[in-house]
């Protein structure tokens, strides 16, 4: 990719992590990046489409944040992909916060495929991890509740601030174990699922 | 309130509910209520304004709905809510799936409040019903957790509909147990809370 296009994406993200997108400019992006604003408009067209751009940009760097470092232990895996998830909210943070929290006066369909798109993919990464070909219904109910329930506490997080991180992440991944045990007691898929994971972290 | 402007509301929630909002027009609306365009705008002033003002009667008929029935037993109550969000999640169906799925990203800002504005307000009948007067941080972590794995909860049954609804219900109901006492073990708080619902709930 064009190096100078690159610095302005960077200046984005940057911009639009420490604030609310309807508070970035063209200019504060160009300026930032010691770049003119018409190259802003050359390489992005407009406001819009640098942030609908910046947000692609997030979603990759998220993904290959989330990416497993190892085959094992599918648990402690999840426990260090939350860790390097809140490093992510935190960095983003205005953007993660106007993005998930009922923010700006965005209504392009785009954006919201990008956010389910995250989603989408959270799924079959966790999935994978825990070597899962066909996830049932149950699976798959339990497996988006937690997905979900990990955003709102990084939202909740950037709002307060009042639980520490890693207590807040160790929570999260007791809140996986403890739905995936809810969902055992009503299919057998989930059962077997628990079973493995709990006997490969066993001592 | 004019019984004009109820019918022609009645008959915008009902389309909305059965159709994305992009798919209804004022004429659809008007005509399914035996109205003329004009009167749509009269009451309303635009689509925008329309559909706005269907939200905010659609959210105010969930909360009626989820108000507490009674005062012991908060878990059955709890259940009983799930019923009857379940209903109301059927009823809306499509206004519901569209409104939600991709995340708030995808409405403008009043949009966005509207539907946070219903958390918020499930949030505080839920600690109001398990009679907790200053919810700490572990437990408004868990209680948003819960209510935001419940509404992914609401859209998967929507696109799947692969889980029976009392089994799905059920299944809430059990999360919300199972994510209680992971937080019980991090906060006393909540391991008083959680005593409590279960005392009252032993037979």
């Amino acid at each position: 990719m064009d190096r100078r296009r690159e610095e302005l994406m960077a200046a984005a993200l940057e911009l639009f992590g420490r604030r609310d997108a309807g508070n970035v400019s063209i200019d504060d992006v160009a300026s930032a990046a010691g770049a003119s604003r018409a190259l802003v408009y050359h390489y992005f067209g407009g406001k819009q489409e640098l942030y609908v751009a910046a947000l692609r940009s997030a979603a990759a760097d998220l993904e290959a944040r989330l990416r497993p470092r190892r085959d094992d232990r599918p648990l402690e895996e999840l426990a260090e992909g939350l860790t390097r998830y809140f490093d992510f909210v935190e960095q983003h943070a205005a953007g993660f916060a106007a993005l998930l929290s009922g923010g700006p006066a965005n209504h392009s369909g785009e954006i919201g495929e990008i956010v389910d798109g995250v989603r989408n993919r959270l799924f079959h990464l966790i999935t994978r991890q825990m070597r899962v070909d066909e996830p049932g219904p149950v699976l798959r109910v339990t497996l988006r509740a937690w997905i979900a329930s990990v955003e709102t506490a990084g939202l909740d997080w950037l709002e307060h601030r009042d639980v520490e991180r890693p207590a807040l992440e160790r929570m999260l991944v007791e809140h996986m174990v403890a739905l995936l045990r809810v969902g055992a007691g009503h299919d057998p898929q989930v059962d077997r699922l628990l079973r493995g994971l709990l006997r490969e972290h066993a001592p």
